[in-house]
């Protein structure tokens, strides 16, 4: 029997607060950056580990810092001075039953691999300096991780639907990322900053531009103005902002008599100026939400087997998601899961779904059916382990 | 005129949720350590400037990542096999006016110093690798920080009082590490995770012994006694606790057949298997409280003139304390500092005070003093700065 | 009026010496690829600065140090378990006249280039880290190199031509790098120790085998009998070595039955177990000859224009062999260079020709033939400049 | 039976060459300390392997290189803008029969403790950063070397007395390292370069002030006289000079009017513009001769048991000085060491001293004393071991 409470959400609905800020960076901020190195290492370590040694093994992989770059940039041009230096931290396990694990060579293929895969101007080989500095754990944590035990009492936390400003800005980003970076010379760290008051929406859009790609101040102008319209039309018509004005700003720090535009070689503030940590980013929502609950716990290249942070969170977002999805009645759920230490992480302490309902009455009916959902899920946990390692999750 | 508005707090009391975790990572912790080697740099690089220039100059040294070492303890001591590095990164300006600031030595010195006040039995030289990866901001950013305009959409957040629970898990990590640590052969990197259920809490607290002081499993056994029996009786005694049943364990991962005793040589795991990062520990307020509303902003190591991200938590805090200590008919007030691009620092877009009143009523006359008192501390916000500056303020 | 001296070569004649040893380290060796890549990289930067600048820059890169990585090898494959480490120091000019060079970039990027080039099984992105920590030289120094003025007493020396052993030490290194490589399994860090003992030669030779493209022991017998031969054969045959018995032995440190064997994934020593560092192998005769005067100067690295430890080198190998190409006479020569601080190079304090003439007499005509080669080679020293930095000349 | 050949010297006695050049790097040169760092480590490796293991382990540290600094110095004063940076390669052995060795420490803490020895105003902590990137020798040498027998053909070689020239650079470079040192205020990386045309001798030599004890133009022209003159006095009274001219030039680089003058900071080129690296500077005899036969070799940090390249060159000086100091009618001896692949030490395949008699006639007799003098000391070769490991012999 698992102690779960489904309990209704107090506190006002987040779209009666009056003023409400969200903030989203990009794929290509040195924080997401960081993110994603330090998870696809540690996913590329666990699939090596499965492949020759049958199963996962403990590791921490969640401190990767990136310091940045020097670069002289100029309407088409510029020129990489100093590289971007990428310092892989961690623990891992470097033998196992006498066989060496090729830690080191895991950690900076993967780091360059992911980068090749998600920048489209920066250059991992041309661009970046990547060295691992990751060792061994502390002796008695070197182990396969089979007993999946909670090792510390931590918790996740995540809420679903997102609120109106909170997809606005996602979805602002991600337009930005996989639509007009096809269209305009940008570059992959974008920043969107969403400000509401009342029912006015405003975005403010860091967009870098690529060097080589623009040749004078006309030219940027014009793609910003772009930018700016393409950006603007697409929130515009979002479902979510439907009922708020909304407006976009794009690169408001430029200040053309100066001669300050966003202009970049790679793509991103690495290059010059803007260092990058795990877990200094968006949240596993994808987002930084100071107005909702959230844990501070960065799940990017933990353990997928038996971090509690980790898994738990992502649990907690798969549940909040699923009790949306199935029953129409709830308008917002909050899942709350707290581990237990040295049992099982599908026995947590407590698991608590806090839920809004449109009627405005949690009856036992909907309280059994959320339950209902809390508990497969955590039946299930080890499909999320799956669904993690495989990659199938965002974490930031 | 300033944007300051006083409602009540909404949601239920923290008092009064079933369940709380609230954590605390000592001064020792390895990301502890990192926050307060970039906070330290911070302040000796304004310092010289100050000094040298008249002035402070733009500085961003909030990443700082720690390696953990390796060594071989044992009972009556042990061996360092690799030191701990430490890598500093962040931006400055090395150049001023034509005159070069030694930002590297600054740095460095300002982490070993840092150190050496902070660690009794970790050596910041024989133990330490301590290098320097700090580098040149962006050209457009590098100017003396007098024009103190906000460059950011960010804000800050602070409650005040702490709920029990959180008094209880910081006074008993700040009793382990200011008082015990005289009593007992135990290191700074204590920990103490608490939980309470309902009116029963739970301390779970992790500490370091000191393998050259301590020779056998039974002196272990016994130290270990006496800090438990110590604590205890400190929580126990505790106005914060009242009401409420407590109890204190101390290392649970210890498993004596097997040999596993929490011993260090440096009294920090940094020593072996537990990297640190700037920002990934305790908050503004010392702890880690996942019930609340919090930034996820790392204060340490940002330029104290004119990063909003950083002001704005510290002075939140501190209205908050003085709302509480001047206002006795105040039980609880929350504070939000929103701020507005471009505009100075003392003129937020929203300054918010959510607070709970005993009576349960916010009559218009608390309305206003709690606007007084926000007022009060915008129009002072130099203060903030200088103390800051002076290190009269623990950010973490 | 150049001071140039010739005179008759005292000592016995080196084919006269009982006992001769003579050394080459293959173009794969840890220190050929330091050598290699420090030169590389002084070429890549005096291009650049001709061609974005108008001219050479100051510069000295002779400092460049190799870290072995780690592996785990076996007949049929292995895997690298820690990258080699590159770490390039030296100093350059970052600025010259308000504009930033590139010269990180440059660096590791010469550095690659050459790796890349050089070597069929090394991998200089997956196999290797490439740092650069070079950084801007004492403030005097950093100037435009057009006054070429020789700014220490510093000197060149060379002979001409190589002796019998010399020569089969040379050739069989060079068959090996460039021949055999095609023909068999191995990779470029050969090491030829030749020992002549009166008339008797032996060439102890190591050659590294490709773990992937040998399978077993017998496969690897096989394959190193078939580079025993080839070898053996070819320096049987070379003129060199004629009136000489000579015998060829190849990995002298193999054991069979304790599973000892010279295999490798990456074709050097680099791989495991051997660093590099620039200046520790071949002199500027491509040879290691301690029974012979030669320079402990590194050349590779060190700027082409003004340094007179590299130039001169270069020149008296230059001239040696000119006179012994154009005076037919001339059994031997042997050419001393030494500057003159302060003065131009081409003025040198004195330059001194040891000729070993065939019939045993140094006549006038002689003299005076030999003494206006040496002028003609001093009053082009432009020309050894231009073939240094087109990359005409060997360097080790 | 030892194959010990005695022979007459070949080539003209060095005293009658028209032209000698010579060179000393004082104790403070980059490349000085660079050898002095290896051997420390080298030495301290092995006494911790001796005291906790009974034997040595095979090593090889003859790999550390200096990244230089960055200072801003004037009269009375400077600042260190980037420390130095050290970097330690090499080989050893991190386990020995399931224990621990810490090699890292051991090497960062050697070279540290060399520093503090050696340099009067180098701070080795505050001026310096010390890491460790030496790693594990190839599996087949990681042994304990109590079989010493030769794996290489390798060579030493050395001969004494020096010449006049020698002894003037060597005592000169002593004489300010050690005496003019407590006078005045000078540092450690001072430079002697001798020139010898006919009976005239030149010594150029390179001597870095104190920033922080000179206040301004007058008293740097000051000391530096008093340097000059106290140098010229005590090498105008070296009888290794009778009958030869000899003029010190002290600093001819400087340029008063356009500011240039030798300071520092630290007393060592190291803190701006001079990187270093083991082997590249004075050979074991303490000089650089060109016009000597010498090995190539670095001798510094490498294993003092096994290393032919060591132990052999280090053998031969011994010899060649106990030759001239026991048998008056030699004037000089050039003793050559060549040993056998898998052959112990003490039996070289050829032990040859050349030797010049004062009387011009190799007797029977004398060469019988010869080599027995030879026979002795290979006998004996574990006495040169020990003063190796002991610190009771100089490298460089």
């Amino acid at each position: 029997m698992r102690n779960i409470v489904v309990s209704e959400a107090g506190g006002p609905y987040i779209e009666d607060l009056p003023v409400e800020i969200v903030e989203r960076k990009g794929i290509g901020h040195p924080d997401s950056l960081c993110d994603g190195i330090a998870e696809r290492i540690s996913r590329e370590y666990t699939h090596w580990c499965e492949e020759h040694l049958g199963g996962a093994l403990h590791h921490n992989f969640d401190k990767v810092q990136l310091v940045a770059g020097e670069v002289s940039v100029r309407f088409g041009g510029g020129e990489l001075l100093k590289p971007i230096r990428i310092q892989i931290a961690g623990r891992g396990t470097p033998y196992y039953n006498g066989q060496a694990i090729p830690m080191e060579t895991i950690a900076i293929e993967a780091a360059r691999a992911y980068l090749r895969e998600t920048m489209r101007y920066l250059d991992p080989v041309k661009h970046v300096i990547i060295d691992c500095f990751a060792g061994r754990g502390a002796s008695e944590l070197i182990d396969i991780v089979h007993q999946v035990t909670a090792n510390d009492t931590s918790f996740g936390v995540a809420h679903w639907p997102r609120s109106g400003l909170e997809e606005a800005v996602y979805q602002a980003a991600q337009y930005l990322n996989y639509e007009l970076i096809n269209q305009f010379p940008i570059g992959e760290d974008v920043k969107v900053m969403g400000l509401r008051q009342g029912n006015q929406v405003i975005l403010t859009v860091a967009v870098p531009f690529i060097a080589t790609r623009v040749h004078d101040a006309a030219e940027y102008e014009e793609a910003k103005r772009g930018v700016q319209e393409a950006l603007q039309r697409f929130v515009s018509s979002l479902p979510a902002l439907e009922g708020r004005t909304v407006r976009v700003d794009v690169n408001t720090a430029d200040h053309a008599k100066r001669g300050d535009f966003y202009l970049t070689l790679t793509g991103t503030s690495a290059e010059m100026g803007d260092d990058g940590a795990v877990g200094r980013g968006n949240r596993i929502t994808g987002l930084i939400t100071p107005f909702r609950s959230s844990s501070l716990e960065a799940a990017a290249g933990k353990n997928p087997i038996s971090h509690v942070g980790k898994v738990y969170n992502v649990l907690a977002l798969e549940i909040a998601r699923d009790i949306v999805a199935r029953l129409p009645e709830i308008r917002e759920a909050t899942v709350y899961l707290l581990s237990q230490i040295g049992k099982p992480l599908d026995q947590p302490l407590i698991a608590n779904a806090a839920v809004r309902v449109r009627s405005g009455r949690l009856t036992p009916g909907i309280q059994e059916a959320v339950r209902a959902i809390v508990d497969e899920h955590l039946s299930n946990i080890h499909q999320v382990r799956r669904k993690i390692i495989a990659g199938e999750v965002s974490l930031f």
